[in-house]
């Protein structure tokens, strides 16, 4: 088995978690990893956050995947926590080799080792490898997601 | 114009918000307005956490709406802060009178006011009433929605 390593995110991890997010056909666009500086002030954010876990997955020191995690208390569902996925990414060199399975299998074990009762995440309509992958893993394809830009 | 407030939800709601969860055909079944303790632990956890906001739309004194709101930072999209919306009712009796978009209106207007980039929410495949509502205010239906249950 390869060495492979899911951990906390930390500050030095930052440009290789903005190089993955931008290593991917949506993120292109959106991304600036040539201007990290509001990347680090996110970042400080999420480690003040209790609630909050940015992960790598890491193979000889080597930053090849990541994920965000959000555990939110909510009324609904008998006062359930749920635990959110935003920001899955592999490296495109890295994928077809069950590293996501893995880094997805390790967030489901995070939520339920926090007591969440449900793990959701959204993902565009675009992205139907991905909704593949998701539904292999379990996940119901039960909502619409809605986003409005502000 | 009726006399609406829309203002953060305190202890004393939590009957009145769980009644508007279960008056619903996806609520009904899964919510125990009979057995309030959880719903109460559920306050406790979202009153603690500065990133939630739990809200109520009342008329006369009286809960006749409710939302919950999560501030998430992130690091994708540069950084950006998300604001998700959870657990939309309006009581059935009320429907239809605009009021559920202008609590919408309201939480677009909180999450502008803490700096969100996005407003984002997730609706049962089966609410397609929801659905044309959300892309009146101007949502755009550009994800799937995947959940597992644990």
């Amino acid at each position: 088995m390869e060495d492979i390593v899911i951990r906390r995110a930390e500050h030095g991890d930052i440009p290789a978690i903005v190089r993955l997010l931008a290593d991917d056909i949506l993120g292109a666009s959106r991304e600036s990893p040539d201007d990290l500086a509001p990347y680090y002030t996110a970042f400080e954010a999420i480690e003040r956050d209790l609630h909050q876990l940015l992960a790598v997955l890491e193979r000889e020191q080597s930053v090849i995947g990541t994920l965000q995690l959000s555990f939110i208390p909510g009324i609904a569902h008998r006062g359930a926590w749920r635990c959110e996925i935003e920001s899955v990414r592999i490296a495109s060199s890295e994928r077809g080799r069950g590293l996501g399975a893995g880094l997805i299998h390790w967030a489901i074990e995070e939520a339920r080792s926090r007591g969440c009762a449900v793990v959701q995440l959204t993902s565009n309509n675009t992205r139907t490898d991905a909704h593949r992958f998701y539904e292999r893993l379990g996940f119901v394809p039960s909502h619409r997601g809605f986003k409005l830009a502000l």
